[in-house]
């Protein structure tokens, strides 16, 4: 079997894991207050070039409804895409974090968030409309809930019409790393310097293993934020093993070749399916997911050929591949699209 | 510096740590859908002697407060000692989770809650008070948080009082294994047999590493709660990790091995201080855990001597052993003590 | 000035109020324990050919909100029409109230949910997925917010797929008396006999003064929803004064006469208007309010003479007819209409 | 039978139902966009002698726990006295509207908050104490709930105690009239002036019908507030109803001219039975109520002699008197307790 199925399905990269072997040294003290967990404030400024409190959580999901919830009061409208993350696959954590907090979805391009949908939709609540409630937040998925990538311009443009109606700016990244890969800009850019107030940093989907984290750009967020994640059942108290994890996953810039590899592996597949009947590809392939609309029995075929992968619905199937996929696996994927393809151009000729 | 401070300022046992690494092996599927977590299904099953759900979390405020969350409405009243960790020390994690529930306090000794105080108080909300809420559950921490450890015959005893009136039995077993190796009874013993619906079975404190657990033994409760977790973002996507954890604490019984030597350092102190002047336990030493009575001035002398504790108050210390505290260590802390009063009792001569 | 901004700008029915002087004699227990409140439920157990438990309440949102977090847990998705007042107009108060449960939208006519849109909804939630959420309920609003009233069949078309797959139904019944005086029906055939379990009755838009009421069909339902809404501040103590006006609001009939007023105001203009180019009903009008396409000009027009209406967007006008809006001022309003078409007319020729 | 049970059992004055009759006119925007709601504003900001904002709601406990909710996060720890209606009467409201705030209760005398006894909680939770929450508020019952009255004195010493760190001031008011007609100070004082943010002022146990209001000091809170109201179903569409109560309760004195009838009453009855053997007023009676500790069987003389009044339990009695209570009524209840106490005094002899 082969697994596209998805990037969770993966190993952990042994650098972080090992360093949770190291970290089991001597007494330290419990929530947070280690030595491992200060340095990791230290390393994520550096590496953000900019003051930063980072606080490491247990999944993705709490890092976004986590997140959503600091940036606006329970009354609060979040502004995201139909198929952001947190609209279709967090049974609506935001919502229950955010205590009654609600979802608003804004067109856009190949699971964006458009800059004009998104002024369009705030132009339809009036201050004083208290039926409505009151917008507050904008959620960007970066890389995108269909395998794009924001470029900065568009994150950018984005941050600068919520910004104008006084809106926070969350990112989900939940595949930050495929983006920063992809674009080959820094971390700084692609965040805070483009308007983020706080990011979800994933690194479980990318070579992680039990932790992903929150990085807090605007700090008056954070201190209410350390309550909450501790009320929310977030802070661990051997949080040495945690901040362990995420100190290894940035070390030496793993997190970047990681991303790079899955990546490339997707960006492999694409190019080699280029050009073949009978399939299309619903959005670029720009990080490390594709999204095939083709047959159904086209992936029953698939499927009696050894690939493990998600049917979407009846003729949308999802690719992803991780950090270990390997250039032998994405061609044997093309190998069989070709021949399926190839069977059913004749099947229609 | 000889630390004392807490348990879960120590480190893991190593293997829970090398489980990891052996499960880092191939592709799985995620939240919860791998055979490490269909295997941890059935261990505890045996374990517990019967059919019971587990459901690892990230920390042992998850666990409780998401337990006491899925017994009742959102309106209901949790009974519990004043000393209890969900009341003490969760910053309110059960109101949150609970959707404004309301913790009541209970008398009892040592941080137990008592089974007629118990009664008492729920003969004080009568059905048809809609403006008390409704008795929803009653919550018990094994050991407890003054270091006791309830007999079999206490818990059947409040659990009684609980289902004669229809609420639900909720045990905080952050420290269940050192309760079982006290008592050398079962765990199903302290659990469901004695009337226990769901247990926070800790493993943080214990020598585990970053993760707990939810067990159920009322499977009506099962489903609702996983939809829950996932909500709570308790569900980690590369669970196997976790499992693997869980399964490895209590192999082969380690997790009884690693209690047995924190209570016993804790004993090993209890029994080396006893009859000395000028300082009182102010309850018995069941577990891994002394609250010490004795003067600021003694405290300040302690930590001049190396030691690391918690003081409670002014006049109150805590010491916890873990699993790697030494017969050494203790018979330092008790030299110390020992010396300590020696000197108070010729200043008062 | 002539209003047709809604039906909330009116007076109340003076018997409504009359019926608060009288009910002020005596002393009466508080908080539903009295007189008034247990004939009530007697009055609406008649009205509906059933026991019921209704419950006087402040608001339609309290109502509504209440109601929907009364049928499912905090992760329940409950669906509606885009259009729903829910959904538009109540700043998410049932995901408040809900703890965080989750509107989705379903497609249908006018306002309403389709019933294959629902199933077709449904079929995309699969047991098991835990991070979609767990569908909990389906609501409609009766009389919709396009002014269109739900045929019995549709009613019981849409119960018929939610009850297939354990939902439960709620109405919003802010115009419910506008609906029954539509169709004719009894308010039972309308409600649990067509499959409603729970039903926001509307009384403020239709004559009312202070107060709606949640009516009960599901009786396991009224127990926690008593607590629920004590807890909500729903609860006056002085309850007689609520119970008063709902008893008065059903007595000899006048809520169906007061709904038929205002419905027949309505389709005196809706008649009146037929046939005029320039202007577009967006919907049958078969309760008391009209959406109206029509050029931003001629509601500028309709401004300067005289008249008060909603503009909901750039070229969507709502008019809303009041129990005492008269013949005159709906003759005003379509002669006003007709003269702003035929100048429209003039203009384009 | 004469009623001593609440001052909820009561009639409302005549001039507030009058005023809803007054305000039966004309079309008027809905949700407190009308004249009357604005009128409302100037005229409490006149009897409050600075800009407030006033909120009509349906219920005491709305208006508190919608107030408290807006003082602070959801991890806010809110100090009351263990008696306070927020603490044992309201279902936990606070709780719930405020996402999971927690009550901690603090010691005083006849059902005041003490400010020493503030100080010394609040010194025991340190900032960065994550696991404790966040000290955010304090309330007060003014009346208490034991029938006392804080002094302008013991009102500026909670405040002060409050404000030095960080928290805000909420007043629950229920009988504000009481105590203002009581100390005979102006509104001012015992509120704002005295260091109070918000207050939930009461009108329905003083002669009201359906209506409360929170009344901002704290303009910063208002505008969230509105939507939060708006959220929990406590807007009424028609409010001219509501807001023309308010108006008629505070106009010519109304108010402190009904709070003080009752005051009356319960100071002649506590005169009537100063000295009595046999039972014992656990409090000095300061507004309208009287706690009498009283045998069980002289309860049940006093219910056989037609008296109604609550067992708060097996010897502890309350009396509440009502606006329109009258002195016969207080006498009649004298004569009771003294022959009741004398045959107690012989049977002891």
């Amino acid at each position: 079997m082969i697994d596209f199925r998805s990037d969770n399905t993966g190993r952990a990269a042994p650098e972080i894991l090992d360093a949770m072997i190291r970290a089991n040294e001597g007494t330290a003290l419990g929530y947070g207050a280690d030595e491992w967990t200060a340095r990791l404030q230290d390393r994520f400024s550096e590496l953000f070039e900019a003051r930063t409190r980072v606080f490491p959580v247990a999944t993705g999901t709490a890092a976004n409804a986590l997140s959503l919830a600091s940036l606006g009061p329970s009354w609060g409208l979040v502004y995201c895409s139909e198929a952001a993350h947190i609209n279709t696959s967090e049974a609506n954590a935001a919502g229950f974090f955010g205590g009654g907090l609600k979802l608003v979805q804004v067109a856009g391009q190949y699971g964006r968030v458009g800059a004009d949908a998104l002024a369009q939709a705030l132009a339809g609540v009036l201050p004083g409309q208290t039926h409505r409630g009151a917008p507050a937040a904008v959620n960007l998925t970066q890389a995108t809930d269909l395998g794009g990538v924001y470029s900065l311009d568009e994150i950018r443009a984005v941050a600068e019409v919520a910004k104008a109606r006084g809106l926070k700016v969350h990112m989900d990244g939940a595949r930050f790393a495929n983006a920063v890969a992809r674009l080959g800009c820094t971390p700084a850019e692609m965040s805070w310097k483009a308007g983020v107030d706080i990011l979800s940093f994933g690194a479980t989907k990318n070579g992680g293993a039990l932790c992903d984290a929150i990085v807090v750009f605007d700090q008056s967020l954070a201190e209410g934020l350390a309550i909450q994640l501790r009320r929310a059942g977030q802070v661990w108290s051997k949080m040495r093993f945690a901040s362990a994890q995420l100190m290894a996953y940035i070390e030496d810039g793993l997190w970047l070749r990681l991303a790079a590899a899955s990546n490339a592996v997707a960006a492999r597949i694409a190019a080699g399916i280029e050009g073949l009947t009978g399939l299309r590809l619903i959005a670029p392939v720009e990080a490390n997911e594709l999204f095939l609309d083709l047959p159904a029995g086209a992936m029953d075929t698939l499927e009696r050929d050894g690939f493990q992968f998600y049917r979407r619905s009846a003729t949308l199937a999802r690719f992803v591949c991780r950090f270990d996929c390997t250039a032998d696996e994405a061609d044997a994927l093309i190998a069989s699209l070709r021949r399926i393809c190839g069977a059913e151009k004749q099947a229609a000729e």
